[in-house]
């Protein structure tokens, strides 16, 4: 049973622990700063370092700490509020000032859920790969699944692949015009590639915006975005401007 | 350096055993069955205990695993699409099939970054606690903060808490009406009141959607909505009925 200064606590020991840490985040450390090491940690908050663990990954998914290759783990700056609307989200590429970058074009089977929506079948459609930046951070990488029917003015003289030819079926789409989209967000894991884009492991926690455009009575294309769940904030709505983060709340509430 | 089946492999390792556990639960496994228990399961692949608990844990990120109190690891069904717009996401509670319950509403001061949007400062607002069901299983629980200002006419004879005054204080929102909505949403982490009310562990990962509402050139409600992001696929736009889940997706590519 032992005899740890947690012990009166009803909630789980590292639900406690992590409001104390979250605490002496706000108190004794700046944004950016290194925490110490596990064992250190462990000792000075008088914890077992399995406890300490399970807290530290909870203030990882409120965004409170970032774990960062090669460096450790760190207090985090506050989330980043990313608009996820009409405008924002528009697939042309050629826009000024446009957040996402073509990066890469091929020509494959879209997954079969995808090619469902899309009624493709094995049919190859043309897979766009764009990044998102923010602030000169990598927030969010997407793959765009394109119809050759959506896209029937696509000149072969362009190139087959590579950054050209995701510029090309872009300006293409964006002919089509959108009429309307469905979205739905959902709690994933960061693929290999994606990932690596991201400058996170395989395997960290993502938010998964899919989106379905709908033009010319039918569904023109597919995204499914991954965006970074540590330092991202979806933003929807009308004004696109909300700025009420979850991680202030959590702060505000605990003290 | 060891010389496991996996070692040839460039990805992290448990990120490879993700994937031949997520084949493993296709073939071997239905939906809601137990997972044998750790040692069993680590001995089946040939891996390390660390190494198995990691890859479980990004299945569980996926939607693919529940870990369930006093039950176990299963295989979890495929995640709810549960709509976040307008019209789903009504302040109404006395709208017939609304899926929204309240269950209870105190007055007291907003948490400061609340309080700072609605510009309500230390002063009491009414808190109204919703709990939303879906196919008989609660998905999410809401704070929904209510300044006075924006119900008048609450009339002093209602409860003074509780699910009536809930009731009352809805019922006069709803005379308001909504000009205008912002929505976020972002990973966080369960309080232990939501966890209770979502039957989930304080800590377990969810997506919290805040809202605000505009009525009358300002800012009317707060909405800070918890889903269960094991279960829940949060979907948006104008046909509300996006069928691709991500789930999905990473099944088919996987195979």
């Amino acid at each position: 049973m032992g005899t740890t200064q947690l012990e009166s606590v009803q909630e789980p020991k590292y639900w406690h622990l992590k409001t104390v840490l979250s605490e002496a985040l706000d108190s004794d450390f700046a944004v950016g700063e290194i925490l110490p090491n596990e064992r250190d940690l462990a000792a000075r908050f008088g914890v077992a370092r399995a406890t300490l663990r399970q807290a530290l990954e909870q203030l990882e998914l409120e965004g409170r700490l970032q774990r960062r290759r090669g460096v450790g783990t760190t207090v985090a700056p506050p989330r980043v509020g990313v608009a996820v609307s009409t405008s924002q989200h528009e697939w042309a590429g050629g826009v000024a000032g446009e957040a996402w970058q073509p990066v890469d074009c091929v020509s494959e089977a879209a997954p079969s859920a995808v090619a469902a929506v899309l009624g493709t079948g094995t049919e190859p459609v043309h897979v766009v790969r764009r990044i998102r930046d923010t602030h000169g951070q990598a927030v969010a990488a997407e793959l765009l699944y394109v119809p050759a029917s959506s896209v029937p003015d696509l000149s072969a003289i362009d190139a087959p692949s590579g950054t050209v030819r995701a510029r090309a079926v872009l300006r293409e789409l964006h002919r089509l015009g959108v009429e309307g989209q469905d979205r739905s967000v959902e709690l994933g894991s960061a693929r290999a590639d994606d990932a690596k884009e991201l400058d996170r492991l395989p395997g960290a926690p993502v938010l998964v915006v899919t989106t379905r455009y709908f033009a010319s009575g039918g569904t023109a294309a597919v995204s499914v975005a991954t965006y970074r769940a540590d330092t991202c904030r979806l933003t929807f709505g009308d004004s696109g401007a909300l700025e009420i983060s979850h991680d202030e709340q959590q702060q505000r509430q605990a003290s």
